[in-house]
C-alpha cells in the first residue's frame, strides 16, 4: 500500500506549524476516537457495567500509534466512515494485550457516537487556542485604542476621505467585535456536547448491555448516567437528546468560526489598506524574512493581514456547508453527516491560524502618526465641510449650505476664501477648519469601548480567563 | 418613467401573501426610513435640540405615500444608496407642509444611520413573526411527541431500516432544535441595535448641532443621550459604538435565520421522505386545492415540506453573503454594506415564510400509525439484530455474534431458526425479536425533551411570551 | 386581499430602473408563462393537433394584465408553484373570449414545462442585455489600453508598490476576461433549451393528445416535432431529453453570471483602490449628483464601482444555490426546483445591472496620468530593485545581490549611492534606475491583447454582433 | 521541529487511497513546483538563456525528497506563500550538486509563476482521472439505459408516484449530464494555462535576463518564446496575457468540478432513494465489508451514493470561494490568491473521489425489476389518471375530467368502477389503465440519448479517448 502524504499545510501558511495544525491532524482524530472508546469503557466501568480491568486495558491500548492510520483511512470507504474499520482493528490491539478485555470494546456504541464525540473534543481544544489568541488580539487593540485615543486621522468612507476621526476610535472599532467574538468562542467551547445515542439515538444497545451486565438495575437510569459519565471523562457537556441529526452544535461551530474570521478580517483589510505604499499609516511588525518577495528585494508585504483575509474568504463557505448539513434526514443521514467533517476541520484550522496571525499583527503593529498627519493633510479643510455646513445652515439654510460647499470643492476654491465670502469671520475659521477640532465623540467613544473591555476582562477573570491589557 | 413591477412573490410561494411579505416591501423600507427620520427629530426634540413643532411636523410628514418610491429607487443609483435622494425629497415634503421644519430634517445624520436603523426595525418585526410561528411549530411537535411517545416505528439510518424507535422520539428530535432556535430568535430580536454614528461613526455632526442648538450644554453627554432617545423611539437597543463597519448584528441575523430554516428543513425533509408513496407514515394536512398538480388529478404533493426545504436551500447562501460583509473596509465600505440589503431581506422573508409553512405542517400533520406498523413489518426481526448480537455475545463472543447475524441476514435464513441453532431457547425469542421491546430509552428521552420544552415555556411565559402546548 | 408591494429595487440600486428590472418582474414572468402557453398552442396547431382558431384565441388572451397577479402569487402556496393556479385562471380568460378554445389550454403540459420555458425566455433576454453592456465595457477598456499603452504606473502586489507597469497593460488585463465572459454569455444565450416533457419527462400526455387529435399519425414523431415547434416559437433550443431534473442549463446560468460579475468586479475593485484619495489615478465619470453623500458636500464617491462590487459579492452565492439544485431527486424534485427561481432572477438582475454600471464606468473613466506619475515617484528607483538585482547578479551572485538591495532599502540608503559602491558606473544608473525603462513587455502584451480583441470583434461581427472599439 | 501529520483522508473516505489523493498531497505540490522550476530552466536553455548543463543540473536536483517539506510549509508563513522559502532552499540543493548552476534557479520568476503553473499541472492530472472515471460512469449508465429501455417503473414527482416511466429513461437522464460534464472536463483540461508573468505580469525580469544573457537578441520575442517553451515543457497552454489577477482558469475549475459532483450527485440521490428499504428497486454493488455498520450486522448501507452526495454538498462551496477570488485586486492580491489553494485542492480531490465512487456504483448497480414491478403496483391505475383525463376530456371537458378523477382518488373508488360510470367501455379499460401502455416516448427518448452518447464516443475516440460501452 502506498504511503499517504504529509499534512504539512504547504498550501495553508496561515495554520502550518501552529498548535491547531498538530491538534487537527488525522492522527489527532484517530487518537480522539480512541480516547472516546476508552472514555466509554471507563464510564461503563464506573457504573459497574464493564470490569475495571477491562476499562484499564482498553484505555492502555488506546494509542493511535498502535493502529495503521493509512489502512484505516482507506478502509473507511467501505462504510463511508472510519469507525467501522477502527472497531475491529482496535479490538485486535486490545485483544493482543489482554484478550478478555476485547469483548468490552465499543460496547453499545455506534460509529457516530465515536466520531462526533471525538470531533467535539478536538473542536473544544481548537476553540481554546482561538480564545487564547483572541485574548491577545483584544489586549493589543485595547492598548492601541488607549494610546491613540486622540490621534487624529482621516476617516474614509467609500474609499474617500470623509471627516476626521481618531486612530483610537478606529482601533476601538476593531476591538469590540473581537471581544464579542471571544465571548462567544468561550461560551460555545463550554457547551460542546458528548454524542451517545447508539444506532438510532434510542440508546437501546447501551441499555441492553446495562440490563445484561447489571441484572436487576434500573437500566434506564444507568444508561442516562452513562451519558453523563462519558461526558465527564471527555470534558464535554450533555445534551437533552442524542443529536445524530440535530446538528445545531455543528452549525454553531461554523457560525462562530465565520464570525471570528470575519471580525479579524475587518481588522486585516484595514491594515492592508492603511499599509498601502501611498498611505503608510500602519506597517506590519518586522521580523527576519517576513513579507519578503521572491522577486523584489525591497518589498515588505503585509503577510499577516493577507493570511487573515484569506482565511476570512474561506471560512464562511465551510460554515455554509455545515449549516446546510442541518438537513440531515432520517435517524442518521447518508451524506449530510459525512459532508461535515472536512469543512469543520478546515474551518477550525483556518480560524485558529488566523487568530494567531492576528495576535502577532495586533501586538506588533507599527503605528505611524507622522503618516497619519500627512494623509490628513491631503484633504485638510475639506474634511470639515460637513461641520461648516452645519455652521452655515442657520444663516443660509441647510440645502444652500450644502450646495455652496459642494460647488466650492468642485471648483477648487480654497475654503477659507469661499467662507469669508459667506460671511464667516476669518478669525473663527482657524478653529472651524481644523480637523482636530471636529472629531466629535471619538475620545468618549474610545473610553466607552475600553470600559466595556475592562468589564469584560473583569468578568472573564472571575471565570479564570485572565486577559492582559499590555 | 416606466412603472416598476409588483413584488407579489410569484416566484416565492413560501412567503407570498404572508405578513412577512407585507412587512418587507420597498414601501415598508421607505416607511421605516421615514420613521427613523421622524424618530431622530423627536429624539432631538426631547433633548431640546429641535423645536417640538418641527419634530411634530416631520413626524406628520413621514408617510411613504407622499414620496415617489420608484423615482427614489432609481435615483439611488447616483449615490449607491436610497437615502441620499430621500433626504431632499422628504425635506421638500416637510417644507410643503411646514417650511421652517424642513431645516430640521436628517440633522447630523448619515445615510447609513437611516438605512441601518430602518433595517433593524423591520428585521425586528420579521423576527417577531418568525418567533410566533416557531411557537406554533414547537407546540404542535410537542403534542405529536407526547401522543406518540410509544408508537414504534423503524428508525432509518443511511436510508435503511436500522433498529426500532418511536415516532414520539422522532418528533421530540424535531422539537428541541426548534425550541432552541426560537430562543435565539427572541434573544436576537431584543438586541437589535439602533445605528447612529454620523458620517464616520464619531457622531461629530450630531454633536455639532447639539452645541449650536443648545449652547452651553455638555455636548458629549447630550449626543450620547440622543442615541438612547432615538433607540427608545424605535424600540431598538443601543450599542457601545456606532456599528457602521462592525457588522456582527447583520451576520447574526444571517446565522440565526439560517439556523431556523435548517432546523425546520430537517423536519421538512423527514416529512417529505415519510410521506413518500411507498412509506406513507405521514401525510401533509389536507386543504382544498393543496398539493394539486397541473397534470395529474390524483396527486397530493407535500407542498408545505417542499416550500420549507426550498427556503432551507436558499437562506444559508444569503447568510454567507452577510457573513462575508463583515469585511467592511475603512469607516464605511464601498460594496460590503450595499451587498447586505437584498440578501437580508430575502433571508427574512424566506425564513418567516418557512416558519409559517412549518407551523401549518406541524399542526395539521396526519400521523398514520397503521402505516408505521406496516413499514416496521417489512424488516421485522432484522431490526433487532443489534440486540440479538448483544445477547449472543457473552456466549459466543461479540465478533462471532456479529458475523453470524450478518451471515444469517445475507443468506435469508429466518432469524428464529438461526438462533435456535445458536442455542437460544425458542420461548425467549418472541420477546427478544419483538421490535416493540427494543426501543431503548425512547420513552424516557421523549419525557426529557417534553420537560425541557415545558420549562422553556415556563421561562418564556415569565417574559410574556405565552406558548400554547395545544 | 391586501395589495402587494412594488418591486422598485429600492435596496438594489445597481439594477433599479434598468431594462433588466423591467424584464424580470413578476409581471414579466407571468407574461412569459402565458407566452409559453400560447406558443404551445400554436406549436400544436402547426402540427394539426389543435385548431388554428383555438391557438389564435389562446394567443390573443395570453396577456398578463387580464390575470390577477397577486392572487395567483398567493395561490401558488397551495401547489408550491404558480402554474397550477395559473392554468384554470388563464383557461377562464380564454373561455370568456372564446369558450371552445378553452379546452385546448395547457394541453399535455406540466407546470414545470411552462415555468422552465418561461424562465429560459426571460434569461435569454437578460443575457442579451448583459452582452450588450459587456460589449460596451470591452470597447471602452480596449480604448484605454490602446491610449495608455505606454503610460508608466506603479504595479502593486500585496498592496505595495512592486515594479513598473503601464496603465495600458492594467486595462488590457481587465479587458480580456471581459471579452471571454462576453463570448460565454453569447454562447449560453444561444443554447438555452425549451422545456417540454410532461408530467414526468416522458412526453406521455403530449403524445396521448397527438394520438387522440390526429388519429393514425405517428404519435412519437409528431410529439418530437412538437418540441421543436414550441422551441422555434419561443426562440429557444431543443435538448436531447426533457431536463426537469437535468439542471445543467440552470447551473450554467449561475456559473456564467458569477463569472461576469467576477471579471467586472476585478475591474471595479481596482477602480475603487485607484480612486482612493491618496492615490487618485482614476476618477469615476462625473454626472450631476453622482457620488454625493447625504452628509459631506465635498464627497465624490466611486458609486459605480461600489455597485459592481456589491453585485460581485452576491451573485456567487446565488450561483451556489443553483449548482446545489443539480441534486434534484426523482423525476421532479420537492424543493430543489423551487429553490432556483428567486436566486436565478436576482442573479440575472444583479449581473445585468452590474454590466450597465461597468459600461458607464469604463466609458467615462477619468484617467489621470499626472497622478500616476506622482504615485510612481513615491518609490521611484525602489521599483527597479529587481532589475538592479539581475544586473548585479553576474558580478556578485544572485543571492548576494538580493541581500544587498534588501539591506539598502531597509536602511534607507539612496540607491545610486549604494550602487556606486557596488561598482556600477554612475552614468549607467540613470537608465538603470528609470522605471520607464523597466516595463518589460507591457507594450507588446497590450498589442497582443488588442489583437485578440480585434479578432474577437471580427468573429463577433460576422455573427452580427458589431462592437465599437471607440 | 514537531513532525507534521499524515494526510491520509481519514475524514474524507471518498478520496482516501485514490490516485487523486496521491496526486494532490503536499509532496505532490512541492514536486510540481520543482518541476516548474526545472521546466523554466530547460525552457531558458532551449532559447540559449541558460547553459544546458545548468538546466540539466537544476532538473536533476528538482526532487521533492531532497527538501524539507515541513520546514518549507512552516516558513511559508513569513511570505504568505511557500515559494519564497522554496527558492533559496532549492538553490542550496542545486548548489550542493553543481555550484555554478545555482545562479540559474528561478531566473526572472515570481512566486506566483511557480505556484500557479504547478497547480495547473496537478489540476490537469486530476481532471484526467476525473475524465477516466466519468467515462466509466457514462458507459455503465448507457448500458443500464439500453438494457432497461422498456422496464416500466413509477415516476416520482414531489416524492409521490406520478405517471409511469421506464428505468431506461431514468438512467438516460442520469447519463446525458454526465456525458456533457465529461466533455467539459476534457475541454478544460486541454486549456489550462501556464503562468509566466514575473513580478507584476510584465515579464520584465525574464526580459532583462534575456537581454543580459543573449546580448543583441530581440528580447521581446525571446521572452514570448520562453512562455511557449515552458508551457510545452509542462504540457500546458499559453494565455494571451499573464493571468496573475485574471483568474478565470481557477473559477472555471471550480465551476466544472461543481458541475461534475452535481450531476453525479443527482445520480447518487436517486440511488439513495431507490435503495430505501421500502422501495428497494436498486441496490449498491456488493463487496466484502461494504456498507457495514459498526452496530447493526444486517445493514447494507448505500455507501457509494453517500460518498458521492457528501462530495456534492461540499464542492459548490469550494467553487464559490474560487469564484469570489476573481476579485483579485491590483497586479497581485493580498488574500484572494492565497484563499484559492486549499479549496481548489479539496474540490479536485472530492470530485475525483466522487467520480471513482460513482463509476463503481454505476458499474455494479444491482437493478431489481421485480421490486420495480412491486412498487409500480402500489398505485397501479392511479398512475394513468392523467391519461384517463385526456381520454375523458373530449366527452366531458378537461376541467370536469380532472375534477372527476381527483374525486375518485380522494374517495378511494376503484377507477374501473368510476370510469364505467363515466361511459367508458369496460373492455377499453384494460389497455387504458395499464401503466405499461402509458410510458409516452420513454423508449424513443432512450434511443435519442444513446445515439447522442454513441456520437460523443465516436468524437471522443477520434481524439484518442476510447470509451467502452460495456
Amino acid at each position: 500500500m502506498t504511503d499517504a502524504g504529509t499534512d504539512a499545510g504547504l498550501l495553508a501558511p496561515g495554520w502550518a506549524g501552529t498548535p491547531a495544525e498538530a491538534g487537527l491532524t488525522d492522527e489527532a482524530w484517530l487518537q480522539a476516537m480512541l480516547d472516546v472508546e476508552a472514555a466509554l469503557a471507563r464510564g461503563q466501568a464506573e457504573l459497574g457495567l464493564v470490569p475495571a480491568w477491562a476499562a484499564a486495558a482498553i484505555t492502555g491500548a488506546a494509542r493511535a500509534e498502535r493502529l495503521d492510520l493509512v489502512d484505516l483511512a482507506r478502509r473507511a470507504r467501505l462504510a463511508a466512515n472510519p469507525v467501522v474499520a477502527l472497531v475491529p482493528a482496535f479490538t485486535a490491539v486490545v485483544a493482543a494485550e489482554h484478550r478478555p478485555a476485547a469483548e468490552f470494546v465499543h460496547r453499545g456504541a455506534t460509529s457516530q457516537d465515536v466520531l462526533d464525540s471525538a470531533t467535539m473534543v478536538l473542536a473544544g481544544r481548537a476553540l481554546g487556542q482561538v480564545a487564547a489568541d483572541l485574548d491577545r488580539v483584544a489586549a493589543a487593540l485595547a492598548r492601541h485604542a488607549g494610546t491613540h485615543r486622540d490621534t487624529v486621522v482621516a476617516a474614509r468612507t467609500l474609499a474617500q476621505h470623509a471627516v476626521p476621526t481618531t486612530f483610537g476610535l478606529r482601533a476601538a472599532g476593531w476591538l469590540l467585535p473581537v471581544v464579542d467574538a471571544l465571548a462567544r468562542v468561550r461560551d460555545l467551547a463550554g457547551r460542546l456536547p458528548v454524542q451517545l445515542g447508539g444506532a438510532a439515538g434510542t440508546l437501546a444497545a447501551y441499555r441492553e448491555y446495562a440490563a445484561l451486565d447489571r441484572p436487576g438495575c434500573d437500566a434506564d437510569a444507568v444508561t442516562l448516567a452513562l451519558v453523563g459519565a462519558v461526558a465527564d471523562q471527555l470534558g464535554l457537556a450533555v445534551s437533552v437528546l442524542p443529536w445524530h441529526t440535530a446538528r445545531t452544535p455543528i452549525a454553531d461551530l461554523g457560525s462562530v468560526l465565520a464570525l471570528v474570521t470575519g471580525v479579524l478580517g475587518k481588522f486585516a483589510v484595514d491594515v492592508r489598506t492603511l499599509s498601502r505604499t501611498e498611505i503608510g499609516e500602519l506597517t506590519e511588525p518586522a521580523a527576519p524574512g517576513r513579507g519578503a518577495s521572491s522577486a523584489m528585494p525591497q518589498k515588505r508585504n503585509p503577510v499577516l493581514a493577507t493570511l487573515v483575509v484569506s482565511a476570512a474568504q474561506q471560512v464562511p463557505a465551510h460554515a455554509l456547508v455545515l449549516t446546510q448539513c442541518l438537513l440531515a434526514e432520517d435517524e442518521r443521514p447518508a451524506g449530510a453527516w459525512h459532508a461535515e467533517w472536512q469543512p469543520l476541520r478546515e474551518a477550525l484550522r483556518l480560524t485558529a491560524g488566523a487568530a494567531g496571525c492576528a495576535a502577532e499583527l495586533a501586538e506588533g503593529l507599527v503605528v505611524r502618526p507622522e503618516r497619519m498627519a500627512a494623509t490628513l493633510g491631503l484633504t485638510g479643510a475639506e474634511l470639515v465641510t460637513e461641520r461648516v455646513g452645519a455652521v452655515l445652515a442657520p444663516t443660509i439654510g441647510k440645502a444652500a449650505a450644502k450646495e455652496l460647499l459642494a460647488g466650492v470643492v468642485a471648483e477648487g476654491v480654497p475654503l477659507p476664501e469661499a467662507l469669508a465670502g459667506a460671511g464667516l469671520a476669518p478669525e473663527s475659521l482657524v478653529d472651524l477648519l481644523d480637523p482636530a477640532r471636529y472629531t466629535g465623540l471619538a475620545g468618549p467613544l474610545v473610553d466607552r469601548a475600553l470600559t466595556e473591555y475592562v468589564e469584560f476582562r473583569a468578568g472573564a477573570r472571575a471565570e479564570n480567563h485572565p486577559i492582559d491589557l499590555g
